[in-house]
């Protein structure tokens, strides 16, 4: 999840100490998490989702009801997707080990993934989860560069090792940076967008470099998800990326979010902004829920990694993930689902867009494809985390799911699977309209 | 894989610039490989294995052989395991997101994992690798203890994100440690193995603390796996660990390797010890192959981890994770797994116990259960890699699969499925005779 900092979390998280009259299947459900999951663990809601089941676009609850999902992008080619998980259950009953046997599968997977990327990434790492794809990223810049500063954005959510944590403001929001870490703003705002990104990132890399540190990589999230969803205008990210270079670092492109052509663009999010990331890391909806990743990179950054150090994911490519990300590949291929990604979600810009003028508590509408964020702000213009909740929760109450985004919480974040068609979009936009209207 | 070790792989690994004579399909594959996957992959065996199908302790290849697998530890209820392939397919088809939701699976897999520790060890943070659990446990250690330090064995191997590779020396061969990062070796030779342990232990507390870092744990593979399999007498560790603990330290078990039943005592290796961790680990066979994890620790533990810092993790756990965990807990149960890992590992040890009486290139027969460690020496008693590399490419050619640990490759490896029977253990022993005498 994008939104993992605990101060955005506790905008929509559950209570447990305050549950309410929660049914007493539900209530019983989180008297055993709490005696299994404890701390760690958050539940989204004031009163939590207890699912039953899902099926491409709808969630169905304990109660019957079914809800629209304009939140999970790990199903994105729809949840239960019957060609992804024919393809698990086909692949698990016949072979399913690691990568140290060769195996077709695995390979005819490698090449396809590859195929989507420009030429110059042309070595796949496999490995189980987006984290896990960061971590490595940044040890391959180290090894490559022979610097360790990281350059981030303030809000930047790139996942849980401790490693990757580091780069992670959004993680630990009460603590201060490694002094190996810069923050900078999210590219946003009015006026020359790519222009300040880079001038942020330029001083950054003088700090690094004053401190001795140097630059190992500039590592954004290509549609900035945690900070707010950012991506207009498209091309912002090569000044930033030409700098870094110039100071010997590593642009790694966090595919996570945008990549398996959410942004409606094209398949990688950084296609979108016409600049060529050094390494490109993936994840989330890359097995649709079968915890599949990866790292792309030249051969040479590769080999220069490999030199220093051995690295082997023994989950990582195995035979079922390989089926599962098949799978996933052929259903955007086949359904059209990046064009489907860019009409239906640019619809749903137009109509956020529209009742943006006619309610002024709407902000500003942002994104790309079927990523959009949507911030509120009160009445005198201020970011309003607090109505974001509200909208939230009233539009869970109303059937339709949704998540926020922004370092205060102070956008929706709606990221649905990419399947959705515009009769859904009309539904989000008709409930935002009735719960804004409720107030 | 325990044995990342790239100087133990170099022992058993494919070498892509000397392919000899493959078959041309097997040639095909290899360069397809080469071209996506290069520097960082590695292959086993000087002729790689081209494997087509799986099942319960039969690996089938293109050439149209049957391998009897002794390595492989990820598939421990059996390669294909109809009952895991069937969970699976049918909670892929239901439902799969995260664990930000109420479903009953997950939380029915909770308690039923739950079950099997000590009660004090009463919360699960699930995850999708051994190497995610073994970063999130160092850094549960270090929020309760404040501490840095951490003391490992020499060639332990814990997993691949930058957190713990800086703890598995195995992986890092040429590199010295960290300096908060303390190797001792494997507790092992003749005497009073838990008290030398013990001893080391210390010593490396000593170090740790008059160097400022501390002592934030003792992280062990509780059956040692990388450093060639040490297993008795049962009780060694419990010194070392009680000097740890004097020292304010945590003992943090890694239990991917001996966890799940493979050492025929218990579920979990820290129990055939005596001894209850404060924090324990455990990955690879807890899906037969689906990417799935975890930490256990009590509850004060994960509260002051989660005060300090937001965790989530996007697969771990999620709703088929949980279908496949808990058809390996009942595969296990049902089939007696571990009672079947205690007599088919005993009489496997005995029989090869038997034959390194008329072999005097058998130095030492090691292990508990399903894990054992065959060490190989030349003439005058030293350690013999080039002799286990030989013996796993003879054993290949007659049909059976097994590894190479050690910190040098001295030991054969040998972990099959926990469905083995003793005809197979029979046909290990046999092909080892064959080949020994072979030369």
């Amino acid at each position: 999840m994008t939104a993992s900092s605990r101060q955005i979390l506790a905008l929509n998280a559950f209570d447990a100490a305050a549950p309410g009259a929660l049914p007493p299947a539900t209530q019983a459900l989180v008297e055993r998490r709490r005696r299994t999951f404890g701390p760690t663990s958050v539940l989204f809601y004031d009163e939590p989702l207890h699912v039953v089941a899902a099926d491409d676009v709808w969630i169905e609850t304990a109660d019957g009801r079914r809800y629209l999902d304009l939140y999970n992008n790990v199903p994105s080619v729809g949840h239960s997707n019957s060609r992804v998980a024919a393809a698990i259950a086909a692949q698990a009953a016949r072979f399913n080990t690691h990568t140290r046997y060769l195996y077709e599968i695995t390979h005819d997977y490698a090449e396809r993934l590859l195929a989507t990327f420009p030429a110059e990434l042309d070595r796949i790492v496999f490995t189980c989860t987006g984290s896990e794809s960061n971590d490595l990223a940044l040890r391959i810049a180290g090894a490559a560069t022979g610097a360790r500063g990281v350059i981030v954005t303030e809000a930047a959510y790139h996942g849980n090792t401790a490693a990757v944590t580091e780069v992670s403001p959004s993680s630990r929001p009460s603590a201060a940076l490694a002094p190996h870490v810069r923050a900078v703003p999210a590219p946003g705002g009015e006026g020359d967008v790519g222009g300040s990104f880079a001038a942020a990132v330029e001083e950054a890399i003088a700090r690094l470099t004053r401190e001795g540190y140097g630059v190992a990589a500039l590592l954004v999230d290509t549609i900035f998800s945690s900070d707010g969803v950012f991506a207009d205008p498209a091309g912002f990210l090569a000044p930033a990326v030409d700098a870094v270079r110039a100071a010997g670092g590593l642009f790694i492109a966090d595919e996570v979010q945008p990549g398996f052509g959410r942004t409606g663009a094209a398949m990688w999010g950084f296609q979108r902004h016409g600049v060529t990331p050094d390494i490109a890391t993936m994840g989330k909806p890359m097995g649709n829920g079968f915890p599949v990743a990866g790292v792309v990179a030249g051969a040479d950054l590769m080999a220069r990694f490999a030199a220093g150090v051995g690295y082997f994911n023994t989950f990582g490519g195995n035979p079922v993930a390989a089926a599962a990300g098949l799978a996933v590949l052929d259903e955007i291929a086949d359904r059209g689902l990046v064009a489907n990604a860019a009409d239906v979600g640019g619809h749903m810009k137009s109509r956020l867009e529209a009742l943006r003028r006619n309610r002024p508590v709407i902000h500003e509408v942002r994104g790309s494809g079927l990523y959009l964020g949507v911030t509120l702000a009160d009445a005198d213009g201020a970011p309003d985390p607090a109505a974001v909740t509200r909208a939230i929760n009233g539009l869970r109450d109303r059937g339709v799911l949704i998540g926020a985004a922004g370092g205060r919480g102070e956008a929706l974040k709606i990221r649905p699977p990419l399947t959705l068609a515009r009769e859904h979009a009309d539904m989000l936009v008709g409930a935002l309209e009735a719960v804004l209207d409720a107030g």
